[in-house]
């Protein structure tokens, strides 16, 4: 690991249900893509409301990458 | 929207189950009074102890609402 | 002077022009309400896009006025 | 206390005496508005200089309070 | 309450199912050899991917107790 | 909106005549490139100096994008 | 001097009296069992509130000391 | 450039007209006394307020300008 | 006021007796050379300890002026 | 430089031997596929501990480039 | 890794040579009653000085170690 | 000591060679008309990129030195 390079990108998923569930989409959609992630830090929760409840939950994350050598 | 002026208000939930029910019973108390509720930022978690546990959790948020033109 | 107390308050105003509209546009509507404000200070300045142009600004201010004693 | 929901503002107080007064004179006039006050935090201590001397301290605070259920 | 002295300490717990159970696993640790601890703060969430997945959650607190008098 | 996931960048944009079209312009040459542009937010506003005038205004943003599903 | 490691301890002082009391009262508690402390740090100034007075301060600071070598 | 030390100082500018131009009073009336002026960095917007209305934008920067070797 | 450039600069005053008598020493300190100073803003406060008790506070501050046009 | 837009980003490198060699081994990496780097900062300095002693430092940067007209 | 609670103490570590240095005297001091240590952070670069240079550094780091279960 | 006025300034040194060289430029630079200099802080560690490699490292620190009574 003392080689390595990662690589910081920052990602904001949604979901009705949580703050776990948001961060986890969050993840699903980048591992479409991305490969070797390996830490995720929460920068940011917020929400949208609608009639006076939570509609969605909005978590923003920085998630960290080995860029391959 | 581009002509709505909003106005933010700082709030504190508590809740025995944990850190979403904190911020939904605050916003719940807040919409008995404020109308067009738009969105929510939380901005921290805390929370008491009693007898080496978590008696209950405590979470601050920052809650925008449109002000009526 | 010595013996004020102020209170500050958060808005957030919209404009299609720019940030100094978007403060003016949020001081205004709260000069309807709102009597002896003194101060503001810019605390976030966003926008939202729109066809990959700035459809309006957001500006983000704390308000400060004094309480009459 | 697990079911309150406090309510947080933003006062500054001024005095000529120092820190500690400048806070309990925002407390005192937020006395008479604002019920069930529970806790302050100081935010800034800032002052006024006039012919080289300290004119008046000036502090500002969250000041929260329990909304009645 | 107005004599004590309290002391503040940094933890983090783990844990597979999510960001409450964290806190309350570092707490757990934390009661074995301190007594009278009273309040929390969240400072950080993290977490650790595997495979495209959350692996576990790391969620880091201060944690303050009463110093004997 | 609730199945979102965004993507946020950081761009600094250049202009001689001041901020609003600093941040105009980082936007106009992120949308050759980038679809789906929903809201900015500036993080730093500086300049350049020559011969004790502002010669240009660099203007930094966080620039948020849906990606596709 | 130039030998020398520090910790870092972060402490609570309370007091009905002000600021400098709360410091001196956190500080005095610590020095029962810890040796060779050398500097102090404010890192929060709040109070509790009863019938709409200061009922007390409470200062959090971070305490540095000498590790003996 | 790889020998330069140079040196920050804070201004603030006072203009009615707006930010950029608070700005560049500031950055004016410094470049009476001081050369080779190198970069600026806002830290903070502020107004005042007369009747409702801006009366004049308060904008705070650092400076930064090469010492002569 | 809406023509004045403000410089600030920064000091630390020490004290045996707390902290108003710290501020108050860097400002006396600074009138011996500096004239129309405006304000100031607190930005840490410290202290020495010897033999477990605070030996002089140290608080910092900024200071503001107005530079003459 | 006044027309150009930079777009920055953030990577995280691994050392030995020290703190700049982790920085030049982030840029080093980058410059595989990245052109036109102009400036970098850093944003943390971590490392990880085997055996009581340093066993890699991480430092981690964010990266400016220009983007190209 | 999954089940593991850590905790974190903070601590400075001086050095007449440099940074790295001094990180690493506060780590072997460390060592002598710490197991498992895991990671560091800097948190704040600092140095005194004597006759116009650099007497020695004292770098502050946050330091985490694996409670045993 | 705990008489003494402390006045702070902002330099930033450059270097080819690394972080502690940059701070020792700006010290070095410093000391041809700053006497008393007691410690300085690292704010900021930033460098220029040309060809791929760091060209010259630029360290920004505030400097501490007593002010003659």
């Amino acid at each position: 690991m003392s080689n390595h390079v990662y690589k910081t990108i920052e990602l904001t998923g949604s979901s009705t249900k949580g703050i776990e569930d948001a961060v986890q989409k969050a993840i699903a959609r980048s591992a479409e893509t991305v490969h070797n992630m390996r830490w995720f830090e929460v920068t940011d929760i917020r929400g949208h409301l609608v009639d006076g409840k939570v509609d969605h939950w909005q978590v923003s994350l920085k998630l960290g990458f080995t860029l391959e050598p």
